[in-house]
């Protein structure tokens, strides 16, 4: 780790900055924090009856010395999985992931979904350390309140597939999304196609930005322009994926391959198509992103970006267990390759370019 | 409950037959086996250190006075979820509603799949005795021993959409099946087609039988023959509907419709109709079962009978709960109402019957 004075690093080597060489123990943190030894004790466990402030003195205390439990003793054998909310396909294969990362290492996994309301925030962090797992492997978003809570406890937590910007030092697995966008991108371009159109996610959803830019990078090598008429947003639905496609595919110069942020929103472009009666891939290529079950069922099967999400999950869970244990781990940030699974939804653009004047394919 | 002898009964009477009116006591069981009191305690609480031969006798016993635990002490707020294998999209149905239940009641959910080798098969009972759960929902197959230890211990389980025949007692929830493809057949007749094939799926499999009965049901109410030559069967896969729906097309006298044992299937008869050249509903009309997200994607939509996964999921995480509470419910075993969820997909069939002679519709 390059970023040694994190909190994490301290915990890691168990080197206090106050007092090097010296193992962090509770009566240290007791003393330094002026409170007594038991109270210490109740912040760690997660129980009530300490004011408010003094928790939040101890807790800081732990967090900069990075203490530690003795981890021998006092493991549950379980796992954390937290969801935001889980989605159809995708979240199954997360779950499948950590369930056989679970059997390897035989420890039971405590799922939990914060829900549509959110109604499981309030008491998730409560629950959490009085059940005192070995570790957490989180694909919601943690406040850094959570985290600092979770650290507090000693309790190592891995961050799945994250969303937005991390603090250096968060250990997370996620997946090559710039480089998943840039050869779904270059395959359309090595196949002929000129204008190729992105519909991107959110800018707010890092996976969607890194794709976005992957797709820009492949362009600009092949020396295409990207004109803001290229790129739509949309949410990553099918609704989302059939009114960007309308959209892009009703202007005059209209693109002759879409590159889709997810598979979902794929799907969309797929009614768009059928809306405007143009054929895929006759007339129109299509792209998507991860893989999903559904896309080798749609109708022509699609060529998408594998994202290996059962292995990511896999991958996470080995991390956490790891972090549990107290073993030293080469990285604690992982990307895992994305592939690109060709089906039938690309072909050659029709030599004969439409009302666009475009260039026929070199 | 009519079968007043069986274990269920006895443990929600606390009437043990060999005493009647006295509670039944670690120390009353360890009197009858001719065994110490630590060594019930052993077996209640999943330890080892008991012959498995003893181990069987105390089990017998407390299997047949229904000792149950204090319930109050114990609590663990968890609630133990098994699955054989977790499948696409119904897995996840299934997942959300026991998660919503979970949130309501504020308990944990620990989700273990038995996984493709079935390699947590063999520790998960004893992982779980440890655990000490408030109680199992098993959407997997439990055997007659994994059930006979989870009552030893006092751990209230409910069966989630039973795959097989259960004893008298064991409680459930399901859906109604056999009135579900009932509706689904109806609703082709209604439309006027005659000649409406099914797509089975194994015999093995309950809810697949219910399906096939409800087909059958609704076609002799209409006086509609059901030749064998309009049943096949197949996996719940879309290959297997697809390879069944080739060889139902593939007849002289071919069907105007299909009704498929579950939607993948009913996708697989959407690839065999592009193969063949039938456009949906046009000259095929098509009805799936379950009602999936996929169901609303594909194009057409899918004219299907909706299973109200996650309204079964919370219902019977509420049974579980409740039973694991102590509480008499009124009843332990239940089947939600399906509902018909009108598409795209089906339509009249075409007025000049193809080269069959079959009378037009009525």
């Amino acid at each position: 780790m390059s970023h040694a004075e994190s909190n994490e690093a301290l915990a890691e080597r168990g080197d206090p900055a106050g007092a090097p060489g010296r193992p962090v123990t509770i009566s240290y943190i007791a003393e330094t924090a002026g409170v007594s030894i038991p109270t210490v004790s109740k912040v760690i466990n997660g129980r009530s009856g300490v004011a408010s402030e003094t928790r939040a003195r101890v807790e800081a205390l732990i967090n900069r010395f990075g203490y530690r439990r003795p981890s021998s003793s006092t493991r549950s054998n379980l796992v954390e999985l937290v969801f935001d909310q889980l989605e159809h396909m995708w979240g199954v294969e997360v779950i499948r992931g950590v369930e056989q990362a679970a059997r390897d290492n035989r420890v039971g996994v405590v799922l939990t979904e914060f829900g549509p309301e959110r109604s499981a925030v309030r008491y998730w962090i409560d629950d959490t350390l009085a059940r005192r797992p070995d570790c957490v492997i989180s694909v919601a978003q943690l406040t850094g309140e959570q985290r600092d809570q979770l650290r507090a406890r000693g309790i190592p937590f891995v961050v799945f597939d994250p969303t937005g910007e991390l603090p250096d030092g968060v250990p997370f697995v996620g997946a090559t999304n710039w480089a998943g966008g840039r050869s779904a991108t270059r395959h359309l371009i090595q196949l002929g196609h000129r204008r190729i159109a992105m519909i991107a996610g959110r800018d707010r959803i890092l996976c969607c930005r890194a794709r976005l830019d992957g797709y820009r990078s492949a362009m600009e090598a092949a020396e295409l322009p990207v004109g803001a008429d290229l790129v739509e947003r949309a949410d990553l639905t099918a609704e989302g994926g059939r009114a960007a496609a309308v959209r892009l595919l009703g202007r005059t110069d209209r693109p002759t391959a879409i590159f889709a942020s997810n598979d979902l929103q794929a799907v969309g472009v797929y009614h768009a198509a059928r809306e405007l009666g143009l054929r895929i891939p006759a007339e129109l290529s299509v792209v998507g992103f991860d893989d999903l079950p559904i896309a080798a069922l749609v109708d022509p099967p699609l060529t998408t970006v594998h994202q290996p999400l059962a292995q990511m999950a896999v991958a996470a869970t080995e991390l956490a267990l790891a972090l549990g244990r107290g073993d030293r781990t080469p990285n604690t940030g992982i990307e895992l390759a994305t592939t690109l699974t060709l089906r039938r939804s690309t072909a050659a653009p029709v030599t004969a370019p439409s009302a666009t004047g475009d260039a026929p394919p070199r």
